[in-house]
């Protein structure tokens, strides 16, 4: 028997996204956002949503790119700090010790300490409502060697991602593997 | 050092829905999907995103109206059988034995068995390419009595949800508990 809990967002698992991108004087900022994912496979394009009042939103306008670092479960601290201040009162790089990287591809930094990494043009804006959903187009990924397995696949056990509760509001590590796609539901 | 993977669709986590909508006749059909997740709090939306090819695509338009019942991982089998065969040519519901239930509030089945459920009307349609990205407006979510703790909230380690690996194409639990959000930050 099934409750009515309302008309809410809340859903099983949303991700834990760093959002990285430079303001108007250049200096790299970082926020943490679970409202988001991939929207499509050719051209590859991540969805991120943000409200308007962030900092990020401005920036993510004027530089017209953004990248996406995903933390391991060791920076929670340093993530759940991204989403507390904003960058316009700090310079959050500084604050955690952690790394700017810029990158090659898009106008936009990254966290050098995160194992996995997704540079993206800005390719649509969606306004929706209280946030604005940002699509960037993917133009390149990168792992941490460490994470990788022979033949160049991620583990995603070394990886170590994060996943957000919208209802708890709390971050929980990735478990174990439950079945191969594609494959397990063969004989039903 | 990073390893460059090309340009590509590959974050973690990415969700496991299982996407309900009727068909023309008002056979009630399933597919499973994980490109998407939420995208606006206020009205509070989620994204979906389905190729032309699928039948549920059709089925989208046509009703404007779907939901998305998130599996916990005993369903493995059941939830990738969804992803493997069209609705085209089988009866998901039939074949799995398991109950579609008529939503009251949309124009959509969901699945008895799953234990939280997420009612949605169409709200917008956008072409992205080989993708097109339902945004649904969320109407109500549903979840059983036996993932809730006291107080009304879930606890997702009863839900026990599933997340998909895009390049190694398999299904992953939810793990331990890491932090609770908006508190391990403080302090920095």
């Amino acid at each position: 028997m099934k409750k009515s809990l309302g008309a809410k967002t809340l859903v099983y698992p949303t991700p834990v996204f760093v959002i990285g991108t430079y303001d108007q004087a250049g200096k790299p900022n970082v926020m943490t956002a679970s409202w988001g994912g991939i929207c499509c496979s050719q051209p590859p394009c991540v969805a991120v949503s943000l409200r308007k009042a962030t900092y990020t939103h401005g920036n993510l306008l004027a530089r017209k790119a953004f990248t996406i670092s995903i933390p391991s479960e060791d920076y929670v601290r340093q993530v759940d700090y991204f989403g507390l201040v904003s960058g316009r009162s700090v310079d959050k790089f500084a604050a955690t010790k952690l790394t700017p990287v810029r990158s090659e591809l898009v106008d936009a930094p990254y966290v050098k300490e995160f194992p996995l990494v997704v540079e993206c043009k800005l390719a649509r804006v969606i306004e929706l409502g209280l946030h604005t959903q940002f699509v960037g187009e993917v133009i390149d990924v990168k792992a941490e060697h460490g994470v990788m397995a022979e033949g160049g696949l991620l583990e995603i056990t070394k990886v170590k991602p994060l996943t957000f509760t919208p209802d708890t509001q709390a971050y929980y590590g990735i478990g174990h593997l439950v079945g191969q796609a594609f494959s397990v539901g063969h004989g039903i």
